[in-house]
């Protein structure tokens, strides 16, 4: 076994006490196996697991080689962005029914880990965005997300009026119950959902994908992810802005949402084997001919 | 000229001053032709016309033969929803670009209404939603809806888990954005942008038509408008209800909202001439070739 | 056990041997049970089936009370069309997954018809519908369709330009691959994957799914099954009509396709406990959260 | 003026004789700014226009500088076919409405092109497919296209199933009417109709569209336009392939259709103030409000 990944983190599901189990026999597989093994804090606290040192994400950025998430989709989301700017490369372990991320079974863990150690994984950079709120002169917010921004609806509940530009030229003013700009790897979330397209995660594109638009043909565009995109509140709307799906801020009028891609790029971590369209099949059911 | 519509009503935008003038003009042209008239109280108020006797929505429910609406397609939803229970008949003039309901142009509006006074025009029956929410065992809100009952996106702007029922049979478990019921009338207006049917007004059904469904094969349904609707929402979940587009309450986990066809229907007055394709046509650039 | 049924017709997918066996066993169990078995003269040939009378269809619906598919879908729609005129109701049994209509499992088969055969089932009227092709004066083509009428591509392979009329009124000029006019039934095959609703099997509509139009706000409409379409080929165009999937008649310009709701309508036997929004969420995968 | 340009070829749309009139006026207005002028041969012939040496495509590519085109974006994917490999820059004059690609209007012709002789244009690359059909051993056809390739449906008008590779990995089996391969020039055109995302032409990626997919979740997918997509007919389907619309072989089971960028890019001449989102704002009607 080669001596990559020497020191491997391990983060469990928000909240979750059923990840102590996996995660200690995972932790000894580790260390058994020669790695420095540290646990996030919050995850060891709360699934109530003291047999490994801890740290928090921080700390995690600054010395781990290799970050194990043990949950799904949403773990890996808020360990991306937590973890971003480190280049710490993230490996999803999945509990339940595979995501689009987490894709090694919880019941083949030691074994996938075992031939990851050995050098046998494919490693995936995933663009992230980078998304920005001025007001008046001000920065109010400034954070990065994995799979999207949003522009949705706010308290009032209304349709909301935007004016999005790319690279400072006028695209439209949409009149819409939102704006989702989604990077690849959120093309197969909440923007699929609305109509968007599936985005391959090796082209260098952003989707914009408008939420129930007024105009039928506001159809969804890709734009080249090196386009700066943005979302400016019209008169009289209120918003919500929402990254990874985690409110961000409540927008009022003018308020300006500039999103970019990220200066980091997430490397996620795949097992030997693993394919990205045999992932989609299995997640959208194209093998089942649901009619 | 017939004595049909003996007392015409005359409703204008909502808190708009630009009604004065063809408002005016149109009551003396009505009382020229031996009508009784009169004008929706904060109509009058705030544009000023005091030259007719005035009434509230009650008051020209009572005694008014038809009602004219200068104003929009918000305006004709408004007004649909205030007289709904009085079978007055309303007819729309539209000071702007033509509406799905309102096909009076200002220009034409004398010559129009003349033809409509001889007895030249088409009625049209549209059918209405009565919605009801349940909390517990109390009814906390109980309104009337021409275009759409909305169970969207809450406070928290977060997904919603619905469990809908239809006469008491089980749907599905929906996550999305939210739901539309909509009637024929509302079929082209949100249900439209959110991907449902048009639907032909004398179809006797509503659309349901989910809001960026989790679930791709979630699509639009039509079900028979003697159909009870029940939405559920599950526990977790926040969620607004609207109709028409109007905020009703805030919803939270286990209220249920009923929706029926009201015990009303609105009657639509349209002038001869007038063919719903053709709307159709004109409001969806149908005749453009967009492409 | 009750006298309903006294005479009962079986009916197996077309040129299919693997039909033998459920169908000899099938048949057994309803002589065994007093009924008289009729096999259909194409089926008992291609299966090698001697062992009961046999009679074409039209003798099928001349003396059978219900006709037994032994098939999928298809097998199912071609039945329709074949007894439609009769009133014989039908019911079907599925050798592999169930489909949209065929909701015996073959494992279940003698449990479910032996219920059957006690009254224990529902009764659903499915419309169908009835379509003519006029070329000059001469009428060409007058067939009977369950799911669906469709003016496809034509041998060209060329976009075709279609004039709409409903009632006599015009609908709209279409430019697309062809248009799908569907019944409830048909709501749930070609034209939903063609992005129309699902039409609930009570709703007295037809759904108009252009394929692929133009003009990006050509959205389906439901129209009134009273209604007669009427689909005039433009100039320059050629086309292919399909019902239910069969190629009709390769059309040419200035051919007209009407089509209107058939004199006669399909009668579905489903055993007791089927629901047809069980049977959607089960078909379309709607309790998976394919997401 | 600059030297830009030496030599000018003008191309007529396909067998039109009102291009005559603009034709002569255009070659006299570049002859006096300095510029040898040559009329592509079936248009001379066509429009009856004898004032300029005339040359066959393969002369055009060898000679010019710059090819006008007067027609619509017919025309202009005509022309790029033909021009392809010469690399001779294109820019489309429109006798009717702005096409997608031909944006000058024919009313200011001279003006517009005085301004791009003296420099003031930009030049956009736009990718192109290169599409070749595999039979047995045979190389059956080998062709270009500006738009897309779309192996749809063939002379019996049945559903395709279709195994779809991208870079030999296996992406689904697809039952549909068709499959569109569509650049991001070919993503506003017959893609867009039938659900595909527009793609902003600095994206170097893909469109695959699925015409009215089977199964609900084979939605469009934009795949990097370094990829090979190989498409192979299933036992029992037949097809037919079209490269731009333009009809190239009837296809059998087991050919097999590969799908590359082209070795070549076709060249756009936009004159200055072109701006690609005013484009799809104008084309697409999205600044009308169409609702």
């Amino acid at each position: 076994m080669s001596a990559a990944f020497k020191t491997v983190a391990l983060i469990g599901r928000y909240k979750s006490r059923d990840v102590a189990e996996p995660l200690r026999l995972l932790g000894r597989f580790l260390r058994d196996n020669g790695r420095a093994v540290v646990v996030e804090s919050d995850t060891a606290q709360e699934a109530g697991v003291d047999d490994f040192p801890v740290d928090d994400h921080a700390g995690i950025g600054a010395r781990a080689d290799l970050a194990v998430v043990l949950g799904g989709d949403g773990s890996m989301l808020s360990t991306a962005r937590a973890l971003a700017a480190s280049g710490v490369p993230l490996v999803g372990i999945n509990q339940g029914r595979l995501g689009f991320m987490t894709d090694i079974a919880l019941g083949a863990m030691t074994d996938t880990m075992a031939s990851i150690l050995a050098g046998h994984y494919t490693l995936e950079p995933r663009t992230m965005l980078a998304t920005e709120v001025s007001r008046g002169g001000d920065r109010l917010v400034a954070t990065i997300a994995l799979n999207d921004t949003v522009v949705g609806k706010g308290a009032s509940g209304r349709l909301i009026e935007l004016i999005v530009q790319i690279d400072g030229q006028f695209l439209y003013d949409l009149r819409s119950d939102g704006l989702i700009i989604a990077t690849p790897t959120g093309s197969t979330a909440y923007a699929l959902s609305s109509g968007g397209p599936i985005i391959q995660p090796t082209v260098p594109a952003f989707a914009l994908v408008p939420i129930s638009p007024h105009t039928l043909s506001n159809r969804p565009i890709a734009v080249a992810d090196s386009c700066t995109v943005e979302v400016t509140l019209k008169q009289g709307s209120d918003a919500q802005l929402q990254c990874d799906g985690q409110p961000q801020i409540d927008l009022v009028e003018r308020d300006r949402v500039t999103v970019r891609r990220a200066p980091h790029t997430l490397k996620l971590i795949h097992p030997s084997g693993y394919g990205y369209y045999a992932m989609l099949r299995e997640k959208l059911h194209w093998s089942e001919n649901p009619l």
